[in-house]
């Protein structure tokens, strides 16, 4: 563990050639104990041989050119649905990559098309027999015989990727210009494995001063589709599909261990993929478990060659993660020293926080130090304000590391575009020390906790705590309220219906939580069909245990219910179908749940077509004619209900003070809590320390109930924290 | 016909024994030419025996009181699904009628229950095996065995209906206090037929003086069930739902007939039952052309009786109208030579002006002379104004009856009520007259159209023209489409996917509209599964014609896509699955369709979640995020796209600019369009009139170009109406 000074240490900066003054100047105004590369930069020899420990980072599957270029079949793939084609005629010919960028993607023609590829007719659904269609091998255009007219056709295709997605994004936001396009190399191959050791070995050589080896990561980058730039730049993006795993030789080997051969529908899903929002399917999670399985072994052989160089391994949790699964059951097994990942927000920095089996957990904060953010909009370059976006971004962060605690923050990027920004100079040297203050305490302790155990239930369990597709997506109601818990004085789990269906619902989970939208994977899409699921929650809540639903919680199709929990919410939405029927009428009410809280105030969107099931369902907001905020009693347990959720000092208000009515804890509900909603406190009791932070850029009074007879009062300047003695 | 007069005729006055000298006052001054009586009130002799003509209402299934308690199985009957019971051991007792109002229903328990009932695991959606439940066969009362805890059970059951409906209604909302409950009698039996032609035969030798006879209507009444009033007074009322035919009999003779016995889930549907948003069912269409071929035949039985005493018989399209269809293939047989219904708007004007086969078609106008109105809001009571009511409903439909006439306005209900509102007296003189000169021009002739013809493509066609669930709903974008049609000067015929799989899309159409919500009727529901319908539209638009969507048009659950045309539209939502996926980006441009209107002052609610499919397709609008209004131009033809549609002055306009863009008509856009979209006008050509309307309560300048030499230009009064001569 990194020591506990509050000046210098557990700080990652981004050193630059050709700047060694800067670099070497920032280090020690920031208090770094390391200097890593980027992605575009490199280290001078000065910066190496200065008195920092040495980040390196490398990317095992994109440094092999040449070698590529004489092994092409060893590039990776992905499976791709071509964008459909309407026939006009009895016949129709496809050129699969019309519409995506020709410089992601080649298509395989050297995996028989007839054997591996599928065409279909979407608007039957129904597959085109292998007769009926052929393959140009040449161009890879499918030419499919006895179209109907007015149909749309599609071609689930393979391709190889010539351009590795990382680099390619650097390259383009960056102008590399005529820089070589990396290519990224299959490990599924056992050529392409011995390449890449052999890489590594060289690499340790030549590396010796390095301390620790910052993979990004290890081999099978997050989801990524290019599209024509001149229609569509991106086509899809997202952190956590598997589907750039996906070649005919990784399917091959599936094949081999499972006993049966996966179609490429099953990656393609009619154009759904196996994408994140989709719950996933059982035959991909056994394809990730494979995946997972073929990752740990060969990164574990890597690992330890680093490891023999008496060099640590530290994953980036991003970029190549794929296959890695940190919160999975083969993790630790890797050899991981330390994680990294870069972030925004308070879930993510739960999710590097909660990282098992790894010494180090470090963030890398934001903005990245390049001309403009990844959405695009200027950071560095005019117009761009970094010390504002930044301290946005810690108030969230904090808010969470109040709860867990990380090891290290860092930056990334090109140092020197920081030199016209003193003002951001000087407020990452404050960040830092507050960081450190914060770090300290609660690596030394966890904080006061109400007790009260969360499990927040979705398709994914587990397997994505504290994640979704990639960072927060505003507006989305799971992200809204998972950003919202991050940093609540709660014990959270993530579960996922198979949990529940092999082993029940855990005894000392108080409330489920569940929030999303109909037949996503954080609702819960299929499993909503699975009478065992409804029985269990139902069960629990009977038994006195509570449910909190957000968005369109257990939503399927129309049965007699929309909501399949809906005669237990007390709240149901009609899907157009229902108009016909009168609502059990209401009034809003106030409650302890809303008690002091200007509901008006709150910025959701109300939700329309929603309305009572039961008229001993009570209603505490209304958008005037739908319930949007609905609680209930069914058998001895307490449900509640938001249409809608954002992250924001009023909704986050009401959580905790809903929290406390659905465990019967509404007596304790001001303990602890700071009375002003924009600060936030977290109490030790060993060290004998009250932390408050003010989330606000204005300075804001509060006061923190300690016991009955101990109030504190504070007053907070903008984003600033106090660390203050109770006895 | 009525004759021509400008000021008396075409005018039913509703008479009311006590207030003789009021009656024959405002039957004067409102230059009646028909007294009526209304359900509560009598006409005395003195009324009579006036020189008005006389119409009568009469309910032919419903006084019967003394035959009924003779005949308690002869009572109209209807299947009903309980409440939805939760299980919390291993049996479960259901009343079936709680929650419902009793003093409506009386469980049947004459017709066995382990014959005609089914029980239902609602939670797992399968049927309880009739060995597993008993019925108590004094109290009704079901017994489950075996029940799963947790889960929810349901019992379908048929009810004998012990007060008829309507008259229950004005009981309730007039206090009739202990007036007997009249009961609904069903023909389906014969002895009940022979009860209820001597009924009529005795009737009719009582009413020498009635000229016409007012059916309201004939046996069924539409589906309304009240609940219990302590917890919900209502429960479901549709206009359009064949659901108060269903019994044990009717069954019986529709397997007579058909050769098998539908079940009680066919009418339940898990709680959806048969309600006009559910798109119809196979069966339910069967079911429907049964009890049509039976009110046909049975109808047509009294209607002979009332010529053959002498009198004319009027269908009132309302109330019991069930199963007469006045747009469906037996109409005409069944002989009538009126119909009337009770309307508020322009598109109900329609379903009246458009019945077949009658003689006069006359409309009641609203507010009804009760102290509420239907939602329960004064109307005559203090705090009402009734005269404003009746403007705001005037200027709707006068609208629709400058495209398609009636013959005759009326009014119904308690006449004293207007004593105390002497503005509504003098108004009603006013609409009166301007009602006369209206019906005369368009009686004439049909006005100048621009040809365009629209085909409203929805799961009902023709069967439901220009009607709905009941009255305009506003907000359903269906309702609300149909009101801005109804007044404009374009042809409208009503298609069902039926049609367009049996006979093709008429070639005569330029535009098919299809307006909804997704899975619902108007929609279409489960018939876009069907690929001939999108091939055969998909053809129509290739071949140079085109489509308009509103809402969630073509929507299905997703597959590749959520809209089965968005390759067509250029546009499509997402479900919540594909967050992932980028899309093409927009930016709303100016167009045609929009030039003048702004944008901005559309009173609609934005819908998320939307998407260009198409970087070909063009965005009018945009609510900052998600494109709103669409355009799109595949193959030969055109589309467009709106999310949202209400029936306003700015989407009207929108509509007529968006239908003359689709027919590629944009030159003649303005012709005989006034300036000002609060006004309308109608060109008679014969006549060399033109009608102009100011449909606000503010004075409107407004010009009509006649030729491109021509420019009239009007200054309206409030409401005002002008008749100009055009050479």
């Amino acid at each position: 563990m990194d020591n506990d000074s509050l000046t210098t240490g557990g700080f990652t900066l981004p050193g630059e050639a050709g700047y060694e003054a800067l670099t070497l100047q920032l280090a020690k105004k920031w208090g770094a104990d390391v200097i890593r590369d980027s992605d575009g930069t490199q280290l001078s020899d000065d910066i190496i041989q200065s008195p920092y420990d040495i980040y390196s980072t490398v990317c095992l599957v994109r440094s092999h050119n040449a070698w590529a270029r004489l092994n092409p079949r060893c590039l990776q793939q992905c499976c791709i649905m071509s964008r459909p084609v309407i026939a006009d005629g009895s016949s129709l010919t496809i050129e699969p990559l019309s519409g995506y960028f020709d410089q992601q993607f080649r298509i395989n023609l050297d995996d028989d098309p007839k054997e591996w590829w599928q065409v279909f007719d979407r608007t039957t659904q129904k597959e085109i027999p292998v007769e009926h269609w052929s393959c140009d091998l040449e161009t890879g255009a499918v030419t499919i015989q006895n179209t109907l007219p007015w149909h749309r056709y599609t071609v689930n295709f393979f391709a190889y990727r010539i351009w590795e997605e990382i680099s390619m994004y650097n390259h383009v936001t960056n102008n590399w210009g005529d820089q070589e396009h990396l290519m990224p190399i299959d490990p599924i191959f056992p050529d392409a494995r011995a390449q890449i050791l052999n890489y590594l070995d060289h690499w340790l050589d030549t590396h010796p001063l390095t301390k620790v080896v910052r993979l990004t990561a290890m081999f099978y980058n997050f989801w990524w589709l290019w599209g024509d730039p001149k229609q569509q730049r991106f086509i899809v993006n997202d952190w956590g599909s598997y589907e750039f795993t996906v070649s005919p030789e990784s399917i091959r080997q599936f094949e081999k261990k499972h006993g049966y051969r996966p179609v490429s529908e099953q990656f393609v899903n009619a154009g759904l993929y196996n994408n994140s929002y989709k719950a996933p399917s059982p035959f991909y999670l056994q394809w990730i478990d494979f995946i997972n399985a073929f990752v740990t072994d060969f990164g574990k052989q890597c690992i330890d060659r680093i490891h023999a160089a008496g060099k640590k391994a530290f994953l980036f949790y991003n970029d190549h993660w794929i296959g890695v699964e940190p919160t999975g059951k083969r993790f630790s097994q890797m050899g991981f020293d330390g994680i990294i990942d870069g972030i925004f927000n308070g879930f993510e920095a739960r999710k590097v926080a909660e990282c098992p089996a790894v010494t180090t957990r470090e963030i890398r904060m934001h903005p990245y130090l390049f001309p403009t953010g990844v959405n695009g909009a200027p950071s560095f370059l005019p117009g761009g304000n970094p010390t504002a976006e930044c301290k946005a971004y810690w108030m969230d962060i904090r808010r969470a590391l109040l709860r867990k605690p990380v090891d290290r923050i860092g930056f990334g990027g090109y140092l020197h575009l920081v030199e016209n920004h003193p003002d951001f100079i000087d407020y990452i040297e404050l960040l830092a020390k507050e960081f450190r203050k914060l770090r300290n305490t609660v690596r030394a302790e966890a904080p006061w906790s109400t007790g009260i155990k969360v499990g927040i239930l979705t398709a994914w369990g587990h397997l994505r705590a504290w994640a979704c597709r990639g960072h927060f997506n505003r507006g989305n109601p799971y992200n809204e309220v998972m950003e919202s818990l991050s940093g609540m004085p709660v014990e959270t789990v993530f579960l996922s219906f198979d949990d529940i269906l092999s082993q029940g619902i855990p005894a000392d989970i108080d409330v489920i939580i569940n929030a999303g939208r109909a037949g996503d994977a954080w609702s819960g899409g299929h499993h909503w069909d699975n009478p065992e699921i409804v029985v269990a929650i139902s069960e629990f809540i009977a038994k006195g245990k509570a449910f909190l639903g957000i968005g369109e919680p257990s939503a399927l199709e129309h049965r007699d219910q929309r909501f399949q929990l809906a005669h237990l919410l007390g709240v149901d939405r009609d899907t157009g179908l229902t108009e016909a029927f009168d609502r059990p009428l209401f009034k809003a009410e106030d409650h302890f749940i809303n008690a002091g809280i200007s509901m008006v105030d709150r910025p959701a969107t109300p939700m329309d077509r929603l309305f009572l099931t039961s008229s001993g369902a009570r209603v505490l907001q209304t958008d005037g004619k739908n319930p949007q905020v609905v609680i209930n009693e069914p058998h001895k347990g307490r449900t509640a209900y938001f249409a809608d959720f954002r992250y924001n000092p009023i909704d986050t208000r009401l959580l905790h003070r809903t929290l406390h009515w659905l465990t019967r804890n509404e007596g304790k509900v001001d303990h602890l809590c700071p009375s002003n909603p924009h600060t936030d406190c977290a109490f030790f009791q060993k060290q004998k320390q009250l932390i408050v932070v003010n989330n606000t850029g204005s300075s804001q009074k509060t006061s923190v109930i300690i016991t009955d007879s101990s109030r504190l009062d504070f007053e907070l300047e903008p984003y600033g924290i106090m660390i203050h003695p109770v006895e």
